[in-house]
């Protein structure tokens, strides 16, 4: 079986695009960042999450992107509620983050031996982020290839990107005709101890409204249930 | 005074990069990783030499790539003693080890506004290493443009590897010629535990050829000394 390395926060893109891996025929190793996020939940829910959506293998990766600051998901800036504004670059953006996030995974792929790393990042419900374009993921995967021992001695990666043109709608029916488990995915920025989401950060709103697009329930809890 | 991250590990090539972006009038943002490195007495060096060196602001990120493993220099693999064969990609190899630096560079710049990035990469002593070469740094700029909000927004980033087509020798005249103390750095893969040079290992004979060459004397201590 081919390996492919996919980027997997437990959130509901990630865990599509993994399952997009696995139905393409490859051995999903599923690679995590503990990157000081105030979502620390997040975490706690991949690592639950990963073995039972059919990981391979799970390493979350230890990096303190807080002493960058600059982002209110590391920094002590509000997270914002309220409706997105659609076309600035949101204060939830953390500077070069999926950069650092492909840059490893180029790294275990070259330890792993596997050609293929998997990304769900979405380039309609998320415009604001710069490193959520088509144009970036070609660009990384450029310079990929000329960064490593596999792609100077001919054996090119390739950087798929399923989900970069769907709406979340369409990802959320592609997930459920893949049989994917909406319950095992997690998605808001600012969920309560609990582990309840809030219902109103960017991040959950846009997950409702494409559960409401598709005509589907979201089958998580919120604090207003 | 404009703003310029520096890669920089205690070494002499990126001491030398930083007095090269202190010399073109940018107050020098180091940044060092804490990666696992099997020599952790470079990372020491490195905190103890920044200020000294002229340092605006020395930032020390942790990231564990040791859970990668594939490189001797981080894993369970011995550091390879000898004489360097040059044309093989070496065992003390990290995996996109300079695409991930050059990441966290690039978020770091972001987050102080600067458009400079320094790195003291070297094409011809390190001719195994293919995230040494002037396509990968080329192609890491072009990403870098496309991923980041100031790259979108026209305030383009510039990858500088000042010493890319430099020799050692060259390095080290250089260095001199801008008052860089040699004692400040650091360079060798595998120091005994009181810090001294081994003389033996690629980094070392390296650096030591390259005094010679220059017709210099390399002023810190080894083993043999």
């Amino acid at each position: 079986m081919k390996k492919a390395v996919v980027l997997y926060s437990g959130g509901l893109d990630s865990t599509t695009c993994m399952a997009i891996a696995r139905d393409q025929g490859f051995a999903a190793y599923a690679l995590s960042f503990n990157y000081g996020q105030r979502h620390t939940v997040e975490l706690e829910k991949a690592r639950e999450y990963a073995p039972l959506i059919g990981a391979a293998e799970h390493m979350v990766v230890d990096v303190d992107m807080r002493q960058m600051g600059g982002s209110a998901l590391t920094a002590d800036i509000d997270v914002p509620k309220g409706t997105p504004t659609g076309n600035e670059i949101p204060v939830t953006y953390v500077p070069a983050r999926n950069t650092i996030f492909l840059s490893f995974a180029l790294g275990w792929a070259e330890v792993l031996g596997a050609a293929d790393i998997f990304i769900g990042v979405n380039a309609l419900d998320y415009s604001g982020y710069p490193d959520c374009r088509p144009e970036f993921i070609q660009a990384f995967q450029q310079m990929a290839n000329l960064a490593t021992k596999a792609g100077v001695e001919g054996r090119p990666y390739q950087i798929h990107a399923p989900l970069i043109n769907l709406s979340k709608a369409q990802i959320i029916e592609q997930g459920l005709a893949l049989g994917v488990d909406y319950r095992l995915t997690h998605s808001c920025y600012d969920p309560t101890p609990e582990g309840l989401s809030c219902g109103q950060c960017d991040s959950c709103r846009l997950r409702l409204k494409g559960f409401a697009d598709a005509n589907r329930v979201d089958p998580i809890h919120y604090v207003a249930d």
